[in-house]
């Protein structure tokens, strides 16, 4: 349903063209300092408008505080963060509200609740709703980075443009990718570019790879056998829309390349390389996670497209005209990282390795 | 942990070289005629030593049911079903129980149990585990077939060979697949027997891909938005051990591409394609389910790999002497079907399609 | 954590003296055309500032839509409902901060959270709360009501005085206890009354017994063995502050009179008599569903009590000025109700009993 | 369904008269040194025939461990373990399936699974099931005594006895109710024998009261709102069979002698008097956990009552003949201890007070 995670627990609501979208975070221990400025930082990486490759809807995205937060320290208490939707024009989408568009969820909604959903803007299976996960990933980061855990989330391919020469840091990385498409490599950047700005003056839509990596995350992590580390994260990647796919590592082809052998390096076990992507057994290695997720071609083009008006059961087309986005991986790079920092905090809370209280800050 | 699923739900238990594995099925609707022949079939699929490309451990898996069946048909209490381990050589893990095979589960489980974990044949992490899989989605299988649910997994890819020319119905899938790797092209099929017997005579192993499709699931199954059928299912494919990528349908590089159009056939609403894998929005569009897994190259190799004495603290090495699978693709076929089955089943309760009782069995 | 239920599920936000209380309504089938007059008219009944005998503070709880709802039908997104809070007096709370008053939360949230806990009015655990409980318990008897199910709740006992005479159906018990203290017995209602005045003129509390009772609901309801209809319960009313004991039925000494004989009455199999409450085995046998819940004294007393001052590790006292309810048995009759209703419904569509579009309202 | 618990979580399976009964412990932490006498020791406390007071069955109730326990210590894997029932006279059942007993399970489980439920003895609802609660909590005692954590259940009340003058402490108690109807009042004992005596003399069955009191869980404990310590103990207790009330503490009529004072003795913050039963707001206090639970008088009696013939929809009657117990309360209290022992154990493992691996046992 619209819960996500067991100890740090997201639950979304809201719409596209309702009055908001926000998230009620439960299990947040309680003594984190609250820095506002940092969501803020995050929720204006996924904003809309961003640039000319991007949709070019104007929402400002500031959010407010409903609960959970005293004194700037969260209190353990349910924290409700919301983000107050601007008046939108509905009408076009009163106009086509029995022509599912083909690609999105239009027409699953409909089944599915009957044909009661809020079909304005795809409703609460909008794009829009992943502006909830950026804010509860940028709490949970916050409290991450206390345990020195660091995790960027970047751009490896766009339309048929590899990301091929990257840094390896994070923070290189994350430096590097400081551009409109969050991509680490410059000149596949700009290629990626070009093929976007094709893409948009074709009235169509292009897709590409996101790949994540957390690092310093300690061994031992992870619910077996159900509760996989591969598995939790992958479970929360596909309820981000577009996603299509995950994988973990860089499976090679023969065992003996493949597995990483293990060593020791200042005094502590480690593998040598990371093709398992940081997990064996569904249980963290201790060496980085590393995953990548396939996102589709944004649904939404405003090339004509064969369709079916629901109610009529006849046969019809539309154009998906309005502010749509040519390419939505450079918007999904903040949501990929932020999902993925809920549910390695998850994971870390249920091991036990965070407290319920961050003690360190703990009120004398 | 060990409990997979919300209304059809899988508890595992047992170890390689343990008394016995075993599952509880909970949640399985009452008034089901239990086949037992059909889940004996099942296992037969996984069971080692079917052939020359797998491993020679004789094992011949017949299961006991504990529980939840009353004069053939299903009770809705807890169904236990159980395979009695044979006795095993366990001397070979005395020997290396300080040492972790690169690429299994060895280290990390012996860190997240503190060292208390059964290091024989990987214990709870051993592949043997997946029999209780196979055992539950048999029973899956057989209520999903009172609902006119097909599901069929067939091997893609093993080492650099594709199955390329492949049938289109599941039917013809299960029968021209039904060959000693599992794949439905019969001259791939071949060569990937070739590539197999070249792994094993160099002492290492080889990878592969299996692609599952459900035919008939109807549309609106899902639970959104965190509940997705391919979040659910990746979730569950992560659970299963050497996977490492789940991917759903076929994404193609532009949306006007991608997008399924909408199209009106027999007085029903379908896609014209089927690029989604079946699902929009996280829930069904009606059209089949399909997805592939990516299984990497099985960990326990003859060759001689780094590793490190967790004990001594000291580096070493170890050859993984003993029948161990050259390649495991071909018998993670039926395990990656059978968990497709219980899933799918799971979503179908869940969502209330499929009733506790089935009806039309409904004692007089 | 702050979510109750599995398909109808619960997740509450909001403090006491913080800008809000909400709650997020999960799983609410879609098609339900949308009463905001009902839902106001049961917060009016937890409202405090009624009459004499409970608290003067002044609290509208007016209750706004955030979402879920569209063309004032449910659309089977999440509904969130939130009461903003009006400016209150946290001075006093600022005084006593580091005092837990003896009976309350204070001290054991104190511990849990690390004393960042927001202790003003008692923060999340503030029985204002439970307004929250009472909206989505409204939109519970919605959704029951359609389904022949009616509930009811009053007062059977404050400080000494029980109620003795009272109807035995549920529209008459509604009627007559339709006064000041939720009693169907009007001479106990007086006698309740003033034993409440007497209670608030020493500067006391006293407490009470609520019974409610559920009509209609199925036979067959409950998930055995642990998800009991009663164990469901019982959990949700824990989660009302000051209940402190749950009883179903009416248990007799003897097996003989216990016993509730099966008869069939108008073509139907029904019990005699009713003792067990409407439960076997942890599931309902078509009986109204009866229990009773004890309601200890309000900790919020003008008494002085003695207490410690956490901070300093020091004996002191403290009196609990402010507007207090001397007996809060008659606000929690709705509270019980409400937090009835979204179990029992939680229930039923966990059975597949109510489905999850309200189909007689399907759309065109 | 048939699970209980979140870290610490068992699920059941077996049927009164089927091959066993079992239940697989998932979350046990690893590294406890697993001692089966202690285990066996607690099965014969609630073991049949013990005394004249209680069924003369013939049930050994002696255990195997399937899984989960390697080299006598825990690894960390699923335990399971299992009782083998011995055959079994199934005859009688056969004769009145079709007529259910009032008070029993019979007809809602008739009704909940469309009449396939095993009718023999019960099934599933068997009160022979307890036996894997008390397996569990014998387990979860292990590991709680670890922590300096003591649990003691003793009957308070039998028919109308009540247990006046019993000792304070948990040892004290539990010495002093080392007797046939486990009541620490070695006057009101004897009383109850009678009673019990009595009770079969006329065929007939009387109920009681069972305290259970827990000493030294820290405060802290207990995940509000909706996870409190009373609502999962309560939840929990409801799926023995036959409970009807839990109550905890000793609610007093006023707001000033209820609430228990705060106090500091020896350095530490406590309350004075423990009238809350140890937990406020949900939460423990560090006072005794403290409730009581009113198990009903055995529904299975030789006295003739009143039933139906379900198959052809016509009142009949039947003397339940068989050897059953007369008062089912002194077995029931090694049941209580247990289930309160796996409770409270999930609720310290959720609170990470108790980690997944008992450090002091770690490997070196």
């Amino acid at each position: 349903m619209n819960t996500l995670g067991t100890k740090y627990r997201l639950t979304l609501f809201g719409e596209s063209h309702g009055r908001c979208v926000g998230v009620v975070i439960d299990g947040c221990p309680a003594g984190l300092k609250f820095d506002e400025v940092s969501i803020q930082k995050e929720l204006d990486k996924r904003r809309p408008g961003q640039s000319e490759i991007v949709t070019q809807r104007k929402e400002e995205d500031k959010f407010e505080i409903l609960s959970g937060v005293f004194n700037n320290y969260t209190t353990g208490a349910p924290i409700a963060l919301i983000i107050w939707n601007k008046t939108q024009e509905s009408g076009v989408y009163e106009l086509r509200k029995n022509i599912p568009r083909p690609g999105h969820s239009d027409y699953t909604a409909h089944i599915r609740f009957g044909g009661f959903n809020d079909y304005r803007g795809g409703g609460m299976f909008s794009g829009r709703l992943t502006a909830c996960y950026v804010m509860a990933g940028a709490v949970a980061k916050m409290i991450l980075k206390k345990y020195g855990i660091d995790i960027v989330a970047h751009t490896t391919k766009i339309g048929t443009v590899d990301s091929v020469d990257f840094p390896k840091t994070i923070d290189e990385i994350r430096k590097q990718s400081d551009n409109k498409v969050r991509c680490a490599d410059a000149k596949a950047a700009e290629k990626m570019i070009e093929q976007i700005m094709e893409a948009r003056s074709k009235m169509d839509s292009i897709g590409g790879v996101v790949e994540c990596i957390a690092e310093n995350v300690p061994p031992g992590i992870g619910e077996p056998r159900m509760d996989t580390v591969e598995g939790e994260i992958a479970r929360a990647m596909f309820a981000i829309p577009a996603v299509k796919e995950v994988l973990f590592g860089d499976v090679q082809s023969k065992g003996s390349e493949n597995n990483d052998a293990f060593i020791i390096k200042n005094g502590k076990i480690m593998t040598g390389t990371n093709n398992s992507g940081g997990a064996l057994g569904g249980i963290t290695t201790g060496a980085p996670i590393k995953f990548r997720v396939r996102v589709k071609p944004a649904s939404s083009i405003a090339l004509e497209q064969k369709s079916v008006d629901v109610e009529k059961m006849k046969p019809t087309s539309l154009k998906v005209i309005g502010k749509h986005d040519p390419c939505i991986v450079p918007r999904a790079v903040p949501v990929v990282e932020s999902v993925a920092a809920c549910v390695i905090l998850d994971l870390m809370l249920r091991a036990g390795v965070i407290p319920n209280v961050l003690k360190e800050n703990r009120r004398a």
